[in-house]
């Protein structure tokens, strides 16, 4: 059983906001306040909060350092994630700079890249050639891991990976990639998304051509 | 009145399939086989396209280049679509590289960064200075954006494309970004979709700890 994945991004963000919040001086907050900074509602703020146990106050709203506690717990902050990328292109360099990345429990352990011009196992993380994955993932027990590789090498990527250990993937590759039932991936194909929204500026100026649905 | 965002980036992905398809001369598909290829069931794909009157026929399943041409109409892939990137950095430069961007009928027309060292007027496309912005943009009559700048500017990067005449972005600035009702923003949290997955990788170790929600 499992949680949706938009749930646990909306706690993930409540996060940061009360972490933002705390940091300048606020003790209590409300679902209004935080439904408000995060374009949501407050009703769905309670429901989430609900489903941990996490009951507010009708008057003073939430106490923040305990909210904050919990939400800790609840998402295992403390407990520092490494993660693996594959391909060392200007993707996993983005990745890298990703602001907050550092600092959030993420460390990115070593990336991989199938050309030897790209590989330096000097930097850090370290560059490996593709054949190190396995061993480097199996030893230390790396479970997290990023495809950003060219979509064709990417099944094959994602075959070694979890013949390696790693138990979920961020597949950057364009296709639809095939795994276990237990192992979770969680796409991005930044193209589809961009055309996604090329496609809705497109169709508002065209008004009543479709149907709405879910 | 729109579709929902899962709907469209359903049916770009149908589309992408069904090119691969007719490259190796397939002549008509099955919901069962694009359900296949996609990870979708074929209850979805049947749904999807009954939206939009398109019927197969249960033995002979859907002619693929009348799919084809339907969805091309649908989704206005003639119709090349220019956009702006602000911030260009290493997430720019990924864009720019990533598979199939250029021929899908997404043209990225210039790149905006307010760093004077990394502005580049004579490259393909042009890099310029953030001040540039509001011209080229208006002139140019484009209407999608990139936001890939720093989260601390990013609402004020998308307020000047707002004004310029943008109509809708792909975010990654890590923020809640605030524009008009009928402007589209996609958000792309890259940290926060990675959080996710190793989220979900603690959790499934512990069996039990959190209770199902939608």
């Amino acid at each position: 059983m499992r949680l949706a994945k938009q749930t646990i991004l909306r706690l993930f963000q409540y996060r940061e906001f009360l972490i933002l919040a705390k940091s300048i001086g606020i003790k209590n907050v409300y679902s209004d306040t935080l439904a408000e900074a995060l374009g949501s509602s407050a009703t769905q703020v309670r429901k989430d909060f609900s489903l941990f146990g996490i009951t507010g106050n009708k008057r003073a709203g939430y106490q923040l350092d305990d909210l904050l506690s919990q939400l800790n717990e609840l998402l295992g902050k403390n407990e520092k994630q490494k993660v693996i990328i594959a391909g060392a292109g200007n993707l996993a360099k983005a990745l890298m700079q990703y602001e907050g990345f550092k600092k959030e429990g993420i460390e990115i352990v070593a990336l991989f890249d199938n050309d030897p011009v790209k590989c330096d196992p000097q930097n850090d993380p370290p560059i490996l050639p593709i054949e190190d994955l396995y061993n480097f993932v199996s030893e230390k027990q790396v479970e997290l891991g990023v495809i950003a590789v060219p979509y064709y090498v990417a099944q094959q990527i994602l075959d070694l990976m979890i013949v390696a250990g790693i138990k979920g993937v961020l597949n950057f590759a364009p296709i639809y990639l095939k795994a276990p039932k237990d192992f979770f991936i969680n796409d991005m194909n930044l193209r589809l998304e961009l055309e996604t929204v090329a496609y809705l500026i497109k169709t508002r100026t065209k008004a009543g051509v479709h149907k709405e649905s879910s």
